[in-house]
């Protein structure tokens, strides 16, 4: 009633008798809210986030009715509805985590049962802070020596093409990177105003953020019939008709693909470059799943070394953003907020402005640069962590591929589903059909038909997706989301219970 | 040479041949850049950071020289830019660390060397991370325990009034919360376009997000004379004269105020919250030094109780966020980016518009949250670490105590210095009579009078302090910001040393 009660007075129009009546009871004639959802930024009302949306609102809701006991079709909620992968069960790095222990409490470098090479690590991130301390400020940019360690690693990943550390940015997890990224290109008004490329299905961060500063979204639609490949006609058609309204600027790939688990070839990279290059248009890469590669035959490239590769044409040239986290990979650790962004090509008094600009917020978490440092500069052959590391490493990564493998195996048993290979990634994007009858169904009700589906999905088994229509599909099309991070006998029921629903569903309606 | 060549390609006109000649050379007639300084949002580029602005970059550059063997009037450079204590030399309270230390890697909790509660504080945490991990994303508003916790310590803090848990988000430092709610804010074109009103000197986060939001910048003026106080009337002089030109719609106040270090009595926040009431004014109150009060006779009062005890006719009408974090007070752990808002009579609608805003960037840094708790839910009596942690934070605050008087003393002792007295937070804010010499000299150079200062402080001493031109000043006054943190000893150098650089710039210049 308040809200209703404060939107009538400053909407102005319409107020019935019987709200102007409770006002005056509740004292608030006489003032209205400063701020309410009519006098808002209206651009913030814009904004979408799927994967925290109402089918997540509710599954949080759902499991608070059953630790009170409420009686419901299932014991727990399972969410596979985000790649958060320790609250799936996923067990942090021991080393990553003695390190920053080691950081946080450096009492414990006098502790004999920590290794010796955890020490070194945390003594030299230590040594990089003021005061020796991970609770002083950074530079805003981040910690030095971890952005050299950044560079080294980002040249052994590609071959030993050069990695400046002056170009890497640590950043509050990739998000905040592209965010910061796009924000600076944003500029002009009506026909003029920035255009940026965004892969359909695509992760919901980047609409939003589009939204949010008014940019305006172009949408590239992948092939799903081709493993959701990246067409360069279909590039040159949205960039095309974008032309019409708009001056696109920048062209954003996420490779592996969220939500849609395909790994790009070299020749495709090769061609979006060149396509990039051609169509003066910023490249944002998105790379943070560049460990999480499980399909034979396919192979993490990075944008980076393809464009060195493409001789000095376009690495003088294509200007590039890439982005990685802590937040994905074998370490999954999202609750740190790292991550890290490179540059390259980027114009000098542009660069002057980002540091400017990152400068206001002070400085990324330092914890979770720490934790990116470590990511980046892991145990080596020789040192005493090195087998142990690689054994949680190897082992983590060889699950996941193994539920990849399960997921796409499962549902393509399922009549009226199919799913591509999760090449990479976290998920898998399964298209779904649904009856008619469902569809005007949820289309009375003012819904997307797959939140119809998903939101029964929740009530009835527990289960919690994310439903296409919040990264996007092509029209008549049904998706949802689902990680591919649930531990392996608790996916192996869920992807039963969803095959026993799509059946039920579909018979329901039909 | 190349962003100059760029800059010429986009503006277009004036390109002389030299500059074509060498473009052609480079090959780079054929393409621009993208993204250059007249083509990225001219929105980012308004914006100021004065703190980590160029005297703070001369410095760092003048560290490296000196580590590199440079010769130098000084073996040092001693920054007083930033209100950073452990870069400073302020040690972690030891219980906050062993916590994090746990939390970290939960190994410890069998460790006996931990103390009880520090375990059992972890303990609480790691139980309401998903999978027990701070690896884990939180819930996007913050870990449930921690807000339940933040709303019993502002209960106590504010003798009993209650605090709703849901009204609290955790935030990314203070600042992430500010920002936030300015955004929210933010809307209109033209004479209607958002204004927000600060106080000036004001610590530039504030303007800075206001232009990179493209909001109304609306100066009201602290009294010097009387202890940089806050007058009524000046408020009311400001939106006045701001009405004519656009639609103000909140009022932030810094208390203990920054850069000024006055600590706001009882009755100003009662007329300030009186003005906002009238006015229709949403309150922003920046509350991050509360327990960074020193002088005799001084008091905080938190905007939220004195509104609660003002009576339902306030306590039911005026909307009130409120900030804080872990970067300030006793423990200055900035580098965790922990902090948290309440917010006070939001608009329903608006607060979900809020919620869904803060999912989009997940979560707030899981270590911060965690450390935020710790501060709100320190140890009590009776707990093993109790003693320990009221030895370390008494010892810190008291230090403090000292230098904030230190500090006021000594810079009166200055002919052409006046320091009012830094009754709390972290920075005094004395004002410098400068020579008509230097001051020609400055605009002749184009230079704020007060940064050709520091920048020469800087140059002859190795001292860093921020020219009082980036907080904002009255026309024809100069002053700099100066933070308490140094060591005792370091600071009477300090001190001493401006002390001779002021009779000698003085001299200099007359």
């Amino acid at each position: 009633i308040d809200s209703l009660t404060v939107r009538s007075v400053t909407g102005g129009e319409g107020m019935n008798v019987e709200v102007r009546r409770k006002m005056t009871e509740n004292g608030m004639a006489s003032r209205g809210k400063v701020l309410t959802i009519d006098t808002m930024n209206p651009t913030v009302k814009k904004v979408e986030y799927a994967v925290r949306g109402p089918i997540v609102q509710r599954a949080v809701q759902l499991e608070k009715e059953l630790r009170e006991g409420a009686k419901k079709p299932f014991a727990e909620v399972i969410k596979a509805n985000i790649g958060d992968a320790h609250a799936m069960g996923q067990q942090p790095i021991t080393f990553f985590r003695q390190v920053l222990a080691l950081c946080s409490y450096p009492e414990l470098l006098n502790d004999s049962t920590f290794p010796e090479d955890a020490k070194s690590r945390a003594r030299r991130i230590l040594q990089s802070c003021g005061g020796s301390s991970i609770g002083a400020y950074s530079a805003s940019q981040g910690i030095d020596c971890v952005r050299q360690d950044v560079a080294r690693y980002i040249e052994q990943r590609d071959g030993g093409i050069p990695c400046d550390p002056d170009n890497i940015y640590l950043t509050t997890g990739a998000s905040d990177g592209i965010v910061t990224m796009l924000k600076l290109l944003v500029c002009g008004e009506g026909k003029s105003r920035t255009g940026v490329m965004i892969s359909i299905p695509q992760y919901p961060l980047y609409s939003a953020a589009l939204a949010e500063l008014g940019a305006v979204q172009i949408n590239y639609y992948l092939n799903e019939e081709k493993c959701w490949s990246l067409d360069i006609s279909e590039l040159q058609r949205a960039l095309d008709e974008a032309r019409r309204h708009c001056n696109p600027r920048a062209l954003c790939i996420i490779n592996p693909g969220n939500p849609t688990g395909q790994v790009q070839s070299r020749q495709c990279i090769e061609d979006v470059i060149r396509f990039a290059a051609k169509e003066r248009l910023l490249l944002m890469a998105d790379e943070v799943y560049q460990d999480n590669v499980y399909a034979d035959g396919c192979k993490f490239h990075s944008f980076k070394k393809v464009l060195f590769e493409m001789g000095p044409e376009f690495s003088n040239n294509v200007e590039l953003a890439s982005f990685h986290s802590t937040s994905k990979c074998y370490m999954g650790e999202c609750g740190f907020r790292g991550g890290y962004m490179e540059i390259i090509n980027m114009d000098a008094e542009v660069k002057a402005q980002l540091t400017k600009l990152v400068s206001v917020r002070l400085c990324p978490p330092v914890p979770g640069q720490a934790l990116m440092d470590l990511v980046v500069n892991c145990p080596q052959p020789g040192e005493p962590s090195y087998n142990n590391f690689m054994k949680e490493r190897t082992a983590t990564l060889g699950v996941l591929a193994e539920k990849a493998k399960l997921t796409e195996q499962i549902l393509n048993t399922v009549p009226g589903i199919s799913c591509n290979p999760v090449q990479g990634a976290m998920y898998s994007f399964p298209r779904i059909t649904i009856p008619e009858k469902a569809i005007r169904e949820a289309k009375e009700k003012g819904q997307a038909p797959d939140m119809l589906y998903c939101m029964k999905l929740l009530e009835e088994t527990g289960i919690c997706l994310v439903p296409g229509s919040g990264f996007g599909q092509k029209e008549g099309t049904y998706h949802f989301r689902m990680t591919i991070l649930p531990a392996t006998d608790k996916l192996k029921i869920l992807l039963s219970k969803v095959k026993e629903f799509h059946q039920k569903f579909t018979q329901q309606y039909s």
